[in-house]
């Protein structure tokens, strides 16, 4: 197999915190859903694939309730991946991060059956006590009243030692590492489709327009078939 | 000047209709305004030049009355490249299309007082009466009840010679192309910024997805500084 133009990346992890990146494909008119949901032609086989390489790098893999709701499964890597893992001194999966203020998270979910390593659900009280018995006996679970993006990446470093953070979204959860300037890159995945409905998200969703950050500095450009692969280092 | 790499473009016109090519720029959240209106900061001086090259190989250049009174300048192309025009055959100058129900435009913009063709405004016979009489006298008016893509293109063909159409927004109007599945080529630049507001609209904004075109097909990847210059061909 060729090596994949991910495999191997180099990362600039910021002194006191850990590195955040965001890994999300989009339509051509910047769409994540259709109708509210994800479509399954948006996104190849090969964008697939190119996550769990991306994963690979990661030390954590984050997203949020709705996310996980609409893809009730364990953000880790291919078992093929996990050697390499190994050797750059990781552990053979990432750990699986949810955001939920609800709780509200089906514990019959591969996600939780068949975990390979216990997620962690960072949740309120209320959260905490929706949760089914069968998750809290498989999970670990984190109360936060406020779990803004500095909480959540000081207790990830300090508890979970977590150096790298991947956010898988949704919207609203990426716009918060944005609005914070926690997010200091952006993995683009742009997919030929076009999804044309007004009320579909695109891949940051907040109530105010963002802050411009310093740079946004377009590190690669790789293209497969008719989609692109990109990726931006972002500087707030 | 380095030849800019649209200088030289080969379409592929549909036999009965003009050849439809949309062009826009998005922030990386797929966004073409930020609160509503289009910042200053979307699209660099880059990208301007490169909007002026693109719109040298059409014979016309349509947008909407939202875009026209937010941006009111006559949709054509540097002096520089009117002799490249004439040397292809085509008139010095696009000819710009307005497309509006209300007829609600200013008169005193250099659109109309600087127009180097007399633009041709669509419009509703309720738009028509509304239209001050200093633009009546230095337009041309085309009353059409329900302007369909269908009927502007059978228009612009038939009575302006228009055999290659340039849609510029806003985002409704780049839908009802696509909608009607007469929109052939898309180029895309994508600006290196984020705008995260969920109510700001993408380059296609209208109430349904839109169906699945057969193939998008990426014609070019183009980069200037951390900008991105992508045109694709879409068959329906």
């Amino acid at each position: 197999m060729d090596k994949h133009f991910y495999q191997a990346l180099a990362f600039e992890k910021p002194p006191e915190r850990p590195l955040v990146a965001c890994n999300m494909v989009t339509s051509l008119d910047g769409k994540v859903t259709a109708d509210g949901t994800q479509p399954k032609s948006l996104g190849s086989a090969f964008d697939l694939s190119t996550m769990g390489i991306i994963r690979s790098h990661f030390d954590a893999v984050l997203a949020g309730g709705n996310t996980i709701r609409l893809h009730p499964y364990y953000l880790g890597v291919p078992a093929r991946l996990e050697r390499g893992r190994q050797e750059k001194g990781l552990a053979s999966q990432p750990l699986t991060v949810l955001l939920t203020r609800s709780g509200d998270l089906d514990p019959t979910s591969s996600l939780f059956t068949k975990a390979p390593r216990p997620p962690v659900i960072i949740t309120s009280a209320q959260g905490a006590e929706n949760l089914p018995v069968a998750i809290i006996e498989q999970a670990q679970i984190e109360v936060m009243e406020n779990a803004i993006p500095q909480a959540i990446l000081q207790l990830l470093q300090d508890k979970y030692q977590v150096q790298r953070l991947l956010v898988e979204g949704g919207p609203s959860v990426n716009y918060q590492f944005m609005q914070a300037k926690l997010l200091d890159e952006l993995f683009l995945t742009l997919h030929p489709s076009l999804i044309g409905k007004r009320t579909d998200l695109g891949l940051s969703a907040g109530d105010q327009v963002l802050e411009l950050p310093e740079t946004i500095k377009l590190l690669s450009v790789n293209q497969h078939d008719d989609e692109l692969f990109l990726r931006y280092r972002i500087t707030w």
